[in-house]
């Protein structure tokens, strides 16, 4: 499952071997098949074994994607080189695409959970569920709430809050209407470098979508249909298991009744085990409990001995702890030191999740946090777009096994990168670098489940050296590295192999190799 | 000058050390000082000693930096994360660009010979020479050509040949004519996403520019006075020797007289020498003779033939060999393994400087060159963009101290990277990998000489990690991997360090340490 022990050491004896051979006299073409063998066998995947079917499954796999490659470097029109509000219908064409779709991912390990569900669920069902009420904000935005009485609605602070039943009979285009919503709910536009200038403004309006979405998903009966929903939408991606980050904010009843931490914490543990009994084939799920890093010390200080006793009466549940937010704007990691060592402090287990290196800034102090989050003894990196620039906190990650949670759309769409062939992640998949992939918040990108990110992180950070190796490694890596227990994984694994093939089989039988 | 050899092992044992005492217990402000240090030892310059005149100026600029990048942070303006053609303007209103401006830089190691001089000269001057004709191509583009007499003119190639002194005095608006000559022979756009919507377009206009200014310079007497003057603004900007790819081709005297290769390469050195004569503070020119890439395998070997006999007659004007023009489009390296092996088989010394890894496209035949660069013992990398993408590549860069020549604005302008924090390079110079800095061809992209380059390396890839010293070590990087011979480098660091003292000198009497 994870890469044998010798592998670097190999790798080092090798090179030292081949560097001898270039030095001493003009390289033979064995040389550099020796050095290119070599590179491949570091790559992210190379030095798996493989089986027949697998061999016969990249021999198509590798056609297929090279044909895309190649008519992309021609034609200048290449779905990891565009903005991916450009690039998913392209993606959607690409037999690449299709594969990605129908292979068993394993788990998704970076995901919030306002943004779990295509948006198109929220605005026909949530919207229209009786007592649904809109307010519409003055920068444009739109907040929901149920109400059953009218002077609740003094109780919750906006403008002024419209039935939506009433508004809809009101208006002349519903479906217009309803797509504006979805539009609020989602960062989709036509022109992304033209409506956002800059990473302060798309974080703003983030911030916006996520909160609209947050406004419906908050009421109780919203809130256990639309995770038993995600859960299904990330199953029919082929997705085994999902981790999500949850700020466990107070969800409500229709008669105002407040719910606290743990009833969110019992919800998801609850629809998840019945999620599992409806679907046996499913994995199921664990919460990484979140607080905004824009909290102060005091605020910090509560929610750690909150996540402490979380994580001690449900430990199927939750995973740990971790930070969200704008990483620029927020307060570095090292800010709450003094908080996050409680746990470490009194002896309680605690694992932590950190968010870190969703930068492009270089040297600030949120940039430190790479490096703090492993000094914070994290389990995995969320993103970690900024390690190449942090030698130590890169080594240290690669001793520890510390992967990162790369999200490719993510960091495209909030503005870290363009070019996703130019995603930093590319170098660390050339090195084996511990790494997952995970689609960070599908439903305001427009993304849906694991496949896009995937595609993302196959077509374009991968490049043609990427090859089913290292989607079977990115695979098992994420349950590898999951929060599941040992026991737990190797279920998993052994439920993931028979999918994994079955999908071979599946390859084989849709893919003629002599028509490609 | 050079980091010292025991650099890596010293880091690689205060990694361990440090690694101990991180997983033994909770880690204290001290082992995060340890880290920080430790990463930035590692740094580009981290392990230089430093003087106190130069404390004084990294006080300065760290300050002046800190505000520039916290501004750019905080507004979303920040000129490296910006396309150079918009960014251009903002750079020059920079104190830190004003501060790299006046720093001597050393060497500019990857420029071409038809892209060194803003094309301001060329259209004030050399158009304006008698006996200029201009013909306008089908596709939007320019041509120039130096005839005397009616009946050459069918001689060169083109629709129809205008003698331009009669063309201007026709047309309404010289100035706005002259100015859209100017445009033709740069990229400069308001638009450029919208211009060149693929890098083939791009490098399709960008091909053109340089027929049209390579048109101008062919002419005998502008060939001359153009270099002088190329050298002159490189000298101004506090450059103190360069290193041409030139394509060496035919030179035209008007009579119509075509000189060769062994003419152009003399012209070469005796513009250089009379401008060393009249600047004895710089240290001079090589020439590295450049095919194009898109040659067949004939015309290699002749070129190759060429080039070690141009070699072994100038030792002191030719550098080695090279192969231009857009990576993708053409030939890889391997592809002409067996003409670039001919001086090895032969026993004579011809140095490569290939271009190598100016692509986005991993995995695709090109990308190889950047390991075939190597293993055809080139002494320098042109570019290497690619490089972390191919991990035993980079590896034997390290190793054998093959230093890659990161052309910051080119390769932004060319499409490889938009925002260049996010080039491939800031990794590199966290790990101390050899490189220098240059322009490629400022003269297209609207830049002049190297301090463009320096700034949007020193802000957008070094980050608020890169210091005065990472400045000093690019510099003197500059020199130590020059084709110069040994004496001659030890004559140009000299010179260099005394321009750097009264850089140091100008730096603290411009800016008040107390007022900033």
């Amino acid at each position: 499952m994870k890469a044998p022990r010798f592998r670097k050491e190999a790798a080092v004896f090798f090179f030292f071997f081949c560097l001898l051979a270039v030095c001493q006299t003009f390289p033979t073409p064995a040389d550099r098949d020796t050095l290119m063998i070599l590179e491949q066998f570091q790559f992210t995947g190379g030095n798996l074994l493989t089986t027949e079917k697998e061999l016969q499954v990249n021999y198509i796999l590798k056609k297929i994607k090279g044909k895309e490659i190649m008519e992309g470097m021609k034609t200048g029109k290449f779905a990891p080189a565009m903005h991916f509000f450009r690039a998913k219908e392209l993606i959607e064409q690409s037999p690449v695409f299709n594969i990605i779709q129908m292979m068993p991912k394993g788990a998704g390990l970076h995901l919030h959970e306002y943004a779990l569900l295509s948006v198109d669920w929220l605005v026909k069902n949530a919207t229209y569920l009786p007592n649904c009420y809109i307010c519409f904000t003055p920068v444009g935005g739109v907040r929901f709430h149920y109400f059953h009485r009218m002077q609740q609605r003094k109780m919750v602070n906006c403008s002024e809050w419209v039935l939506l039943e009433q508004y809809r009979r009101q208006i002349q285009n519903v479906t217009e209407f309803d797509n504006s919503l979805m539009r609020n709910l989602t960062l989709i536009t036509e022109n992304p470098e033209e409506a956002y200038q800059s990473q302060n403004i798309i974080w703003q309006r983030f911030s916006d979508a996520f909160a609209a979405a947050s406004s419906l998903i908050s009421y109780a009966p919203v809130f256990k249909t639309y995770f038993y929903e995600a859960l299904k939408e990330f199953y029919h991606d082929n997705v085994q298991y999902i981790e999500i980050r949850a700020l466990l904010l107070p969800v409500y009843e229709l008669d105002g009744t407040l719910q606290n931490k743990t009833w969110s914490i019992m919800a998801y543990h609850e629809v998840a085990r019945q999620f599992k009994d409806d679907h046996p084939d499913f994995m199921g799920t664990k919460v990484i409990f979140s607080v905004h890093r824009k909290s102060n010390n005091t605020e910090m200080k509560t929610a750690i001995y909150e996540a402490m006793e979380l994580y001690n009466k449900f430990p199927e549940t939750m995973a740990g702890f971790d930070m969200v937010g704008h990483e620029d704007a927020g307060h570095p990691l090292w800010y709450f030191r003094n908080e996050l060592s409680i746990p470490a402090k009194l002896g309680v287990k605690l694992p932590y999740f950190f968010h870190a290196g969703e930068t492009d800034w270089e040297g600030v102090h949120v940039d430190e946090n790479i490096l703090d989050a492993l000094l914070l003894n994290t389990s995995r990196i969320g993103h970690g777009y900024s390690i190449n620039k942090h030698l130590v906190a890169k080594q240290l990650s690669q001793k520890l096994d510390v992967a990162l949670e790369v999200c490719p759309i993510s960091n495209q769409v909030l503005m870290l990168v363009s070019n996703l062939q130019n995603h930093p992640a590319a170098a660390l998949m050339a090195e084996g670098h511990p790494m997952v992939i995970s689609a960070d918040d599908p439903a305001v990108f427009g993304a849906r489940g694991l496949s896009y990110d995937f595609y993302e992180a196959f077509m374009g950070i991968g490049g043609l050296k990427a090859e089913l190796t290292t989607l079977r490694q990115l695979a098992l890596n994420s349950i590898n590295y999951s929060a599941m227990s040992a026991q737990m994984k190797v279920e998993a694994i052994k439920l993931w192999q028979k999918k994994w093939d079955q999908f071979l089989d599946a390859v084989v039988h849709m893919f003629n190799s002599d028509e490609l």
